[in-house]
C-alpha cells in the first residue's frame, strides 16, 4: 500500500490558483449531512425517485438498442444532435426560440460556468456577480483568479442602479467587465427572483457597456405560484442577440446523475466554448444524452414537471409553515415563488457556522451564508434546501433549527 | 430564431488563452471522417460492439434497482467509492497497488490532464512532454498557457538524457519544471513503448529535480506481444511515493461513452484535485459509475479484454501487412507491441497534410503529425489507428493512402 504524506513535498509546484485551496471547514461539517439518519436542508438534491423507472429501464434499453455502439462511443464535443432538439422544447416552455448550432450540451450547468471562465477570465479580470451568489460559480470564477465583485440584491434581485454605477465607475476607468453572472428566477441561494423592469435595465446596461450576462436558469421551470417573467435571453433574442448567455442544466428536471446541462451563445462563443469541451473532457457522455434524448421523447416527462412542482409546493409550503410558527418576529426569510432554497437571516450577532456546528449534533444540517459571499459577508445567514426532505422532515428539522437559534439569542441576551 | 453574426463583437472580452483559440483545419477535415463510408484511420475508437450487450442492459437494471435513486443523484466528488475498489483490481494487473483514497474518478483520462494543469500551471510556467504526444494533453496544457518544452523520443520512449540536459539547464537557472508528461506504454501517437533502463532513470531524474512524473497508460493492458514494463507508478509506491502521478481510463477496457477514467496522486495533490472536480462539474455522472462497477464485479470483465485484445492484434497485424506490402522501402513506421496506434514517417519532402485533403477524397482519413507537437514539426509523419477498421477495410485503406504518397513522390521526383 502507498506511503501516506502529511508534508507537502510539491509546495512548490502549484499553481497560484491552487496553492491556497483546501477543503473547507464546512464542507468537512457538511460532509456529515449525507448521514441516513440526518434532517438535511444542506444540498439542493432533487427528487429523483419520483421518476418512473420502469420508463427509465425502457429508455436505457432504447440508447443500447438504437444504433451499433453510438452510445457507448466517443462523441460530438459540442453534444448529441437529437437531445438539442429536445433542449429547443424545453426552452420553448419558457419562452427562449434558439437553433441546435445555438447550443452545447456540457456536464450539468456546472461545466458550463467553468467553460465560460476558461473563455473569458484572465487572472484579475473583473466580473460582476449578485450577492449572495451561486457557491458553484464563485468556484468556478475564483479558479480563474477573477476579480469577483459583489452586488448585492433585495427580494427583487440584483440591485440594478448599483451595477450601473460600477460599470460606470470601471469604464470610466477604462477598465472592462468580462460578464455579469447571476440566477435570475428563484436564485441560489436566496430564492429572490429578478423582476421585469430590473431585467430590461440591466440588459441595456450590459448593451451600454459593452459586456455579456450569464443568466444561469435552473430553476424557471419548477414555479409553485405567480406568473413567470420573460428571461434575459428571450428579451436578447427578440433584438440583437449579442448580450445574454443562458446557461441551464436537466439536474433538476430528469436527475443530476447524468450530469446534463447546457448552453446557449452566440456562434462565436459557442466555438469557443466546444474547443473549451474537448481540452477538458474531449466529449460529454454520449450515453448519459441519448438517455436524456429518450426521456425528453416521451410526452410523460412534462407529467413528471407537474409532478415534482407538486411535490417541491408542499415541501416549501411546509417550510414557510414550520418557519412561521417558529422563527416569526426572531428572524427573518424570503419567500420564494419557485426553486430549491429559502434564505434566512438570523440576528446579526449570531453566526450560522457556529449554529451548524450545534444543528449537525442535533442531526439537522444546512448551510451557512458566508460561503455565497465573495467575500465573507453573510455571517448571520443561512440556506435552507426544502428540496430534498419530506414535510414531516421539514417540521421536525426546523423546529430543532429554531430551538438552537432561540437558545443562541437568549445566551446572547443574558450575557449582554 | 436567433441572429447569427459574424463578426466577433466579443474579442475584448475573450481572456489571452482563448483570444486565438479557433477549430483548426484538420478537425474540419476530420469532421469528415465520420461519414459511414470513409475508412478511418484517424480516431482511436475502441471496439464497443464487441461487449456483450446483453448483460449491459443487466448491469444498467442492476444499477436502478440496487439503490435508493443514489445512482440518478450528485455523488461524491471523488468518485463513486465502491468502483475506486474495483479500480484497484484492474490496476493490480498492472503491478500497481493502491487504496482507494489515493484514487479520484475523472471524466476519462483527459478530465484528469485538464484538473493536473489547473493544479499545477501557471501561464509560462515550464512543463516537459514526449514528442511527439498526445493531442489532447497538449490542448489541456495550452489552456493553461504553460511553456511546453518537447523532447524527442525514439524507439524505446523519450529521450533521458535529453530530459537531464534540459532539467539540469533549468534548474542552474533556477527555473522549476512543474511536471513532465509523458504515455510510456504504446504511446499515443508513436506506439513507442519506454524501456525499463529509461523509466529508472528518468524517476531519478524526477527524484533529482523534484518534480512530477504524470505517466499517463490507458493502453498499458492491451499488449499483444511482449513482456510487460513495470510503470513508472509501482516503481514510486515501491520508494517514496512522491514524484508519480498516474492516469488512466476505461474508455479502452470498457467503453469511452461512459467518460470514466481515474487519476492517483499523493494524497495531498488528490484533494486539489478533488476542489478542482467540485469546480468544473460539482461531480462526476454517478450512474456511470455505477455501471462500471458492476461492469468489473462481474469477472467476465477480463473475458472482455482477451476479446479485445484478439481484435486488436489482429487488425494490427493486418496494419503491418499492408504496409509491409504496400510501403516498403518508401515510408517508415512504428511496431508497436499493443495499444492503438501506428506512426508513420513518409520522405521528409511530402507534407502529410496536403496527403490527407487527397485521401478524404478517396475516402480514407489519417491524422497528420503536425498537431502532435506542440511547435508544429512533424509534417512528414502522420497517425495511423489500427484499432477501429476491420482488417479488409485496413488493407483497402493501407492500399489506397500508399498510391497517394507513391503518386505524390512520383510527382515530386519528376518536377525536382
Amino acid at each position: 500500500m502507498s506511503k501516506k504524506i502529511t508534508f507537502d513535498y510539491w509546495k512548490h509546484l502549484y499553481s497560484n490558483r491552487t496553492r491556497g485551496m483546501v477543503s473547507s471547514e464546512i464542507r468537512n461539517l457538511l460532509s456529515l449531512s449525507v448521514l441516513p439518519d440526518i434532517i438535511s436542508f444542506a444540498g439542493g438534491l432533487p427528487e429523483v425517485r419520483a421518476l418512473n423507472y420502469q420508463k427509465l429501464e425502457r429508455y436505457i434499453k432504447r440508447t443500447l438498442k438504437a444504433d451499433e455502439g453510438i452510445s457507448l462511443q466517443y462523441g460530438d464535443s459540442t453534444g448529441y444532435y437529437p437531445l438539442r432538439t429536445k433542449l429547443i422544447e424545453v426552452m420553448a416552455l419558457e419562452g427562449i426560440r434558439v437553433d441546435e448550432e445555438d447550443i452545447i450540451i456540457t456536464a450539468g450547468g456546472q461545466q458550463a460556468l467553468d467553460l465560460l471562465a476558461k473563455v473569458f477570465i484572465d487572472t484579475g479580470d473583473n466580473i460582476i456577480v449578485e450577492t449572495p451568489s451561486y457557491v458553484g460559480a464563485l468556484n468556478a470564477f475564483k479558479a480563474y483568479e477573477a476579480n469577483i465583485i459583489g452586488i448585492p440584491v433585495d427580494e427583487n434581485g440584483i440591485l440594478v442602479e448599483e451595477v450601473e454605477k460600477k460599470l460606470k465607475r470601471l469604464s470610466d476607468n477604462k477598465e472592462v467587465v468580462k460578464f455579469i453572472y447571476l440566477v435570475p428566477n428563484f436564485s441560489n441561494p436566496s430564492g429572490f427572483t429578478l423582476n421585469l423592469e430590473r431585467r430590461k435595465k440591466l440588459l441595456e446596461l450590459a448593451k451600454k457597456y459593452n459586456t455579456i450576462i450569464i443568466e444561469d436558469n435552473p430553476y424557471g421551470i419548477l414555479r409553485y405560484e405567480g406568473k413567470a417573467i420573460p428571461s434575459l435571453k428571450e428579451m436578447d433574442t427578440n433584438g440583437d442577440n449579442r448580450n445574454v448567455i443562458y446557461i441551464s442544466t436537466l439536474s433538476k428536471l430528469f436527475a443530476p446523475g447524468f450530469r446534463v446541462g447546457w448552453a446557449v451563445a452566440p456562434r462565436l462563443i459557442l466555438e469557443k466554448l466546444v474547443l473549451g469541451v474537448q481540452s477538458a473532457v474531449l466529449c460529454n457522455s454520449t450515453f448519459s444524452q441519448r438517455i436524456a434524448y429518450e426521456y425528453f421523447s416521451d410526452p410523460s416527462w412534462k407529467d413528471n414537471i407537474v409532478e415534482f412542482i407538486k411535490i417541491y409546493k408542499k415541501r416549501r409550503d411546509a417550510m414557510f409553515a414550520a418557519l412561521e410558527e417558529n422563527l416569526s418576529g426572531v428572524a427573518t426569510w424570503s419567500k420564494p415563488e419557485g426553486g430549491f432554497f429559502i434564505w434566512l437571516k438570523v440576528p446579526d450577532y449570531l453566526n450560522t457556522k457556529e449554529l451548524l456546528a450545534d444543528a449537525v449534533r442535533k442531526k439537522v444540517a444546512f448551510i451557512p451564508g458566508t460561503g455565497f459571499y465573495p467575500d465573507g459577508r453573510g455571517g448571520n445567514t443561512a440556506r435552507l434546501a426544502f428540496c430534498t426532505e419530506s414535510s414531516e422532515n421539514i417540521e421536525k428539522g426546523i423546529k430543532i433549527l429554531s430551538e438552537i437559534i432561540k437558545d443562541k439569542i437568549r445566551l446572547y441576551k443574558s450575557s449582554n
